[in-house]
């Protein structure tokens, strides 16, 4: 962790070398990567079998591979009740967040034989990917299954990596009931995108994938684009405090952490206008450090992409804040919310000093999916829109076409496309 | 154009074919237009004028690369004033109906010490791909640029390939000025895809891209895909026509016509419950190629990718439909509107018999940028939401706080991650 002056030349370079942390930096990957797709495409279980095999070192087969009912009842006894419990409760806070995102198809018929409108329609069948291994947060699978039960889709696929006895963390099996998936399969990386992207004897084919990955899933997630939808190329996760002298810097420091510790590529940064605050978050920092259990992963991570940032006001604060774009945003400062109205990339963005990222990750119930690596200048934090899509909708009666059918024929044959006009003419030339 | 009966194995084999249009079909491109990226990514102005030398045979510099006000003026007047009006006027209701779907930021107060909300911003710069030569379509660049405008885009960057005399239609120059874009660039191709998602001396860089090209075009937007954000990824346009015995032959016919016309890639299909429909069409069919200029292409188009498929009822011609999942689709059928509700996959839906496609592809007001090729599963057509993104908003004060912080402090620990357990604790414990 430094503390560095801003200014244009240390904010190019603190932009470059967050960069260095995307998935697209590992596009030399992306011949294995096209490589399982294919054979998965071609071959369908019998070579995700075998990858399987090559990769989690397990057997899997048409009659294993799909989660029991047994295996779920087995997870129930494994989880601390307690756990389980607060799963529900953070169930029914991320439920009814996701309630207020949903959109009612409409239509405007407000002049005389003319309907038109948007008809929204639950995508069908989604795939939710869930990492296995020291990765696997029941948290997460709340939050990519909840909002596709709420958008109304009828069937959640889910694949999640086995370990080497072929089993699947029971947390991940417990939330997964809990938020309402319809099936899950004990398969991971490439090999499982490519079965959900195209099918396979024992997978559906589905009609959009979510959920982070490693990087063979994120570019997996990238090349079936199009054959599919995905929600987004997941990237390491990062947060940014925004904070004044009126900051708590033992809060600052607490929350720069909690994100640090995710893995060595986590980037948390600190932009502040307050030379003392800076300063202390440094010495609170250093004092956190020597109880945390995951030290070593922080220290790499805030070695290589951790800031203290010094601005010469809030404004310019404000300006790299937005420039960085982070997946998580944390605005302690005298007045946050005149702070937030300012704020045009960012994730999610907490206000105040008791509006700490961990609330979000667990309980409040926006969704914790959200843009990473400066994505949020045009990516969203995963929602109901997710799983949905829309139609238009577009009725003229005979009078209302006949008004404008000569506009229409003239824009077409402009465009040098007689058969369009040739459609509305017929219907009034006889 | 042949006639053929509905059954599962006539569906399966259709489906084939018809995916064989998709642009992904193409990827071994994906070298070349990788390699072309990475030339403007690396070099930026130089190797886009280069490109531009050699695919459009023509000199362009920093210093004629932008679209001059002289220019625009010029092509306003080229272009037949009554067109213009035409414009004006379907810019009017594009501009109509997309600000209705216009989203806003809210907020949920209703529990005492919580705000939750989601924030609701427009992306700052959005590039705008239009093909050149005959594909330049005026309607089209109304289409792509409206909404953002609608949506508050700041900067609408448009770059388009020019023709061999250094010139762009007059008819696109006119439709973008109408529209409201900021600044148009004289480059097309895979390298304006790449000057676009990673800027150089003289295109700014953007945060998303839209707009269709040919198949260079379509394989560098998915490439750049994650660095930047895209709209989809276009195939060639289709129709699916949806009647019964009740529909006017002489209508289906035209309007399958109409896109057939498109290119030979374009697909044309009309799915019905009545033989005696589908011979009359044909028969319509033949009478109409007599005299419709593109009578080479739509012959082509129609005997590649057109169909009148006979179904044994409507549940089987409504499911049949909504496995298609085309582009556009017409209903003409004794109630087009209960048919409607039954349609679930569908990128604009045209309902009785004088909404014909044509209409909204100029005048009705729905976007034209739909999505082909069976994406309608899981794309919608481009909107005002294409061009703005959330963030969540998550505001506890202490009380609220308090009464959860235990939950997410068990959960985080169930999770292995103590720095995020340390970021509640450390606001409660002394």
């Amino acid at each position: 962790m430094r503390i560095i002056e801003l200014n244009e030349s240390s904010r190019k370079k603190i932009l470059e070398n967050l960069l260095k942390r995307s998935p697209h930096q590992y596009e030399t990957y992306n011949e294995t990567v096209a490589q399982i797709i294919n054979d998965v495409r071609s071959n369908g279980d019998e070579a995700l079998f075998l990858y399987t095999k090559k990769f989690d070192k397990v057997d899997i087969n048409a009659d294993n591979i799909k989660v029991t009912d047994e295996e779920t009842e087995y997870a129930y006894k494994q989880v601390d009740p307690k756990l389980i419990d607060i799963i529900r409760k953070a169930k029914a806070n991320i439920e009814e967040f996701h309630i207020k995102q949903k959109q009612n198809s409409w239509i405007d018929a407000s002049k005389e034989g003319i309907i038109l409108g948007q008809k929204i329609t639950p995508i069908e069948k989604v795939g939710v990917y869930v990492p296995g291994g020291k990765a696997a947060y029941p948290s997460t699978v709340l939050m990519d299954i909840i909002p596709a039960k709420v958008a109304g889709v009828k069937r959640i696929v889910m694949v999640t990596p086995p370990d080497k006895d072929g089993r699947v963390n029971p947390g991940t099996l417990v939330a997964a009931k809990e938020a309402g998936v319809t099936e899950i399969y004990k398969v991971g990386g490439a090999q499982a995108i490519a079965a959900l992207a195209f099918g396979t004897e024992s997978i559906p084919k589905v009609d959009k994938i979510v959920g982070p990955g490693n990087i063979y899933v994120a570019l997996a997630k990238k090349a079936v684009y199009g054959y599919v939808s995905i929600d987004s190329i997941a990237g390491p996760s990062e947060i940014l405090v925004l904070a004044d002298e009126t900051a708590n810097p033992r809060y600052v420091a607490a929350d720069l952490l909690s994100q640090a510790e995710h893995d060595e590529l986590a980037s948390s940064i600190l932009i502040t206008t307050s030379r003392n605050l800076a300063d202390k978050v440094l010495e609170e920092i250093e004092n956190f450090l020597k109880t945390l259990s995951r030290s070593d992963i922080i220290k790499k991570s805030l070695a290589n992409y951790g800031y203290i940032l010094i601005a010469k006001n809030m404004n310019e604060a404000i300006e790299a804040t937005n420039e960085i774009a982070s997946e998580h945003l944390e605005i302690m400062t005298k007045d946050p919310y005149s702070d937030m109205t300012k704020i045009k990339n960012a994730g999610a963005i907490f206000i105040g000093e008791y509006s700490c990222e961990p609330l979000g990750d667990y309980m409040a119930g926006p969704n914790h999916t959200l843009p990473t690596n400066g994505t949020a200048r045009f990516f969203s934090p995963l929602s109901v829109d997710d799983f949905v899509k829309k139609s238009s909708i577009i009725s003229y009666n005979k009078d209302a076409l006949e008004k404008i059918y000569k506009d229409i024929e003239t824009f077409a044959l402009s465009e040098g496309l007689s058969a369009h006009a040739n459609s509305v003419s017929v219907r009034f030339n006889n």
